[in-house]
């Protein structure tokens, strides 16, 4: 079972911005900047390219207005979307405030943010939904 | 009109991987490795989730041969997906074969391939479709 089954079942908290039958948006605790967001299929496939169809179809569409409500509250100049998949073998999308490509780069440290902190972000990017 | 509307309309040459109805994809000239393709939507829309949901939908399906096509002749762990978007205002995605994160930075210096080399990755990949 990976970490991201043990938060989709509750058993690991998450700071959890939507969810629905077959996907489960949270806040990534290792943000490269406020508002970073992780989208996953609730199934459990490595490869991103390798989900199903079906899945693969639904998958932008669930991230949609995820994205939107993000953008809304976090300053930015858009939201960048990221699939690398190289530490956790469970297909995961990055969602993430950009106002560089910089901003993107997971070779740069990542923010440590406080539990009120994330909190606040989660109430924020929900009530935007 | 945009560098990737004339690249569509073929009055910019690209080294195309794959099209349809709806997207079209090419290798991207200033490659991060081998084998980066830009998989972009026809209608021009500048930002990735204000796209027409019916084309968001269909996006992911597009690149899924492509991915699996890429990731087939190019030696990496796997295909990366990213949308930054910052650069040129028309929605595009980049599919690009990783080992590591730091294959996916785009601060990072970009790749020069000659002609010939740009022609034998593009029959390469077209010849795995």
């Amino acid at each position: 079972m990976t970490i991201f089954t043990k938060i989709i079942n509750g058993e690991i908290p998450s700071y959890k911005i939507a969810e629905n039958e077959h996907f489960y948006a949270f806040l990534d605790i290792f943000p490269l900047v406020k508002g970073h967001t992780l989208v996953i299929c609730k199934n459990e496939t490595d490869k991103f390219f390798d989900v199903a169809d079906n899945l693969l179809q639904e998958w932008l569409l669930f991230a949609k207005p995820i994205a939107q409500a993000i953008e809304k509250v976090i300053p930015c100049n858009r939201i960048g979307v990221s699939v690398v998949g190289l530490e956790v073998p469970h297909a995961h999308m990055h969602l993430i405030p950009i106002n560089s490509a910089d901003d993107m780069n997971f070779s740069r440290s990542k923010l440590k943010l406080s539990v009120e902190e994330f909190k606040a972000i989660q109430a924020e990017i929900v009530a935007a939904l």
